[in-house]
């Protein structure tokens, strides 16, 4: 069992194009031996942005603090937290923070490497 | 793609034996086409407990409001918010709200008709 404060495990700067103003941290994956699908938390400064892409995978998302929106192409949907944002696969999305704090939110995708 | 507050889920009680003032929401599953992993959303009442048991599959878990702690086995591990847990498949576990105020928690699991 691993048990940690979310905010110990280091963040990463999110280098993908078109990120901006975005950090990462894996909260549970492969390096704890979880053989499905990873947590990560997301933190995206005021005015920052995630990819506007899309992808084979989905993602599951809990919107943890800040206000922003996600867009479902390009239709603009309100986010605070407390939210939950499922993205099926193929989805074009982009999350931004149109706030004046961070907004934090815990995305989750399958591991890459195990899909059926 | 699924935007919604997770509270407008409809909570239902927890029947399994050992659950005690347990209430669980499924926020993103397989009614919403996610072919993968569910997120469930938790909540336990003061002196409430889930079962203290283990099964073949993982938990990876997120707290979002509250104090309690995890058992490991049979110790006692604090949590608070913030914190995330991951219980490997097979690993004997319990969570129980010693706090004075619901504690609330993420649990997602992978799909139990689609493991590999």
């Amino acid at each position: 069992m691993k048990v940690c404060p979310s905010e110990s495990i280091p963040a990463e700067p999110v280098a993908m194009e078109g990120a901006k103003q975005v950090s990462m941290r894996v909260l549970i994956g492969e390096g704890d031996g979880a053989p499905n699908f990873v947590m990560r938390q997301f933190e995206v400064a005021p005015g920052g942005e995630t990819p506007h892409h899309s992808h084979p995978y989905e993602h599951e998302v809990f919107v943890l603090s800040g206000e922003g929106v996600v867009l479902e192409g390009n239709e603009e949907r309100p986010l605070r937290g407390g939210d939950c944002v499922y993205v099926a696969s193929g989805e074009v999305h982009q999350f931004r923070n149109t706030g004046g704090e961070a907004m934090k939110f815990l995305c989750l995708v399958p591991r890459m490497d195990k899909s059926c």
